[in-house]
């Protein structure tokens, strides 16, 4: 049997995992991720742990394939990092030097949005397909484009960044990224939660929402309940997601649309918001797309790192 | 030396190139294009005349690396083609019938639009990138991506329908989708012209349009002469083009976007009212995509399909 190891580099864990090359998770675990002295110590403790399982298993290096690295950041074909937000890495040949430490055991790296979309084709919702987008619905919105089997990375490591699509040209308030208008402004937990904020205050209808704490759980829960006003705000979340949805088809023609995230776990009463607007805007060839819920949840990564060294 | 083909089939006439592996273009002609009787003689007279090139040029079999097809419609990653507009096709196997007729050299088959997007990477206004966008601007608005290399197929064959992407909720015409609001029905060479008789209509601004008959050339060249009208109705159109293509840029992160077509013709007056809105619109990861004029004019068809061969 032949192994590849999945290393998910997090700002505070590394998630790390052994599979198998047919898929198998055969073992998986945590070391913390040391983010001090730029974080200098984070890919030698990757490799120690590497070497380390594979000597506690009796395993020999013939038998492994590689070992892929998912990064929160942008990482270009060449898997070199510029910068990272919470690694404390600057300019960085992460492939390089992991394989350097490894000796010579193959390396890939990626951003941990491409990542995760590749574990969700190989091992998760998309499993048998080969286009694939993953919308990660969180404090952002994430993405994550697998054209033919590969990560789409493009020119400088920031492909898929989705949640910057331009959707709304009327928005006033600004992104985080200093744009106005980007999808993340509506469809990540705290764009829902300002949907619903806006419109609490438009006027005085009743809802089981008013005096809550908002947020998106609460509003999708008050979905479940029926109740009208959560309702309006879910379809104008979805009608933002469906519709950039839509656009997205029209360049990529994906199979599928994994939506995951923290929003995700609302489930699947989600969907229909979602895929109604993205249905009336599709085009022909891409009607057929289906919409469905991530499964691997917090092992997308450590999936799709491993999955990044089978090609 | 290794020779590879390049075919470009259109609805009139098949375009066809010899070149050298390294891009060297040898030799170029035409056939017609029959495409009585569901198109059934298209295939074998494009097989003939391959082999009547390698038989006058006295080249032995072992020397041809492949020919690549380009077709004007969507085909999908194995080479087969669902219908077409143009050609009197419906299913058919172009890849597998092609290298059959051929006895056996390897062919290639892709979308013109994709093809033409291969085209300029290789040898036109995208040489030396691997990341390249095409913008075909003419009657219709269509589309190319390279991705590291690769065109971008898609699930079914439609990856790169840019002209599709949903730039306009408040439009109330109708595109030839029968959808509403698609870039199309600005950037195209009829979207120009739409967009002109809107202006027009609009108020009694003194303009030397007036009276014209318009058509984009008629606008660009306004604009080259200062006509005031003219240049509103530039900025209008490169608004349109330039925000879509900074969501494009945000999904894809291409290093070039090349705009070709009819439209493309204006030359290099057309670039900065496209460059300014996408700048402004721009994902900061983004910020340094370029954008040129293609330069291979109707070669970029029989280019890009040779250069399908090369992998």
């Amino acid at each position: 049997m032949k192994y590849c190891f999945g290393v998910d580099i997090g700002g505070t864990t590394v998630k790390m995992g052994l599979f198998s090359t047919e898929g198998e998770l055969l073992d998986k675990w945590e070391i913390p991720t040391r983010t001090e002295n730029g974080g200098e110590a984070i890919l030698p403790d990757v490799a120690a742990s590497i070497r380390k399982k594979i000597e506690d298993r009796d395993m020999s290096v013939s038998e492994i394939v590689g070992a892929g690295v998912g990064i929160p950041a942008p990482v270009d074909a060449a898997g070199v990092v510029q910068s990272t937000a919470n690694l404390g890495w600057g300019y960085k040949e992460v492939k390089n030097e992991l394989q350097d430490l490894l000796g010579g055991i193959k390396v890939e790296a990626g951003n941990d949005a491409n990542v995760a979309a590749m574990g969700e084709m190989w091992l998760g919702a998309g499993k048998g397909e080969k286009n694939v987008v993953m919308v990660t619905l969180g404090t952002g919105v994430g993405g994550g484009i697998v054209i033919d089997g590969h990560m789409l990375v493009g020119e400088n490591g920031a492909g898929g960044e989705i949640g910057h699509m331009f959707v709304n040209p009327d928005e006033e308030e600004t992104c985080g990224c200093g744009l106005r208008g980007c999808l993340e402004q509506y469809a990540s937990a705290t764009g829902i939660t300002r949907l619903a904020e806006r419109r609490l205050a438009k006027n005085d209808d009743q809802t089981i929402l008013r005096g809550q704490s908002l947020n998106a759980k609460v509003v999708f829960d008050a979905v479940k309940a029926g109740d009208e006003v959560a309702v309006q705000i879910a379809e104008e979340f979805g009608k933002y997601l469906g519709e950039a949805m839509a656009t997205l088809a029209v360049i990529v023609n994906p199979a599928v649309i994994v939506i995951g995230g923290g929003v995700s776990k609302a489930g699947e009463v989600l969907l229909p918001y979602i895929e109604r607007p993205f249905r009336e805007r599709a085009f022909f060839a891409d009607r057929d797309t289906r919409f469905v819920l991530a499964v691997l949840g917090n092992d997308a990564g450590i999936c799709g790192a491993a999955r990044l060294i089978l090609g």
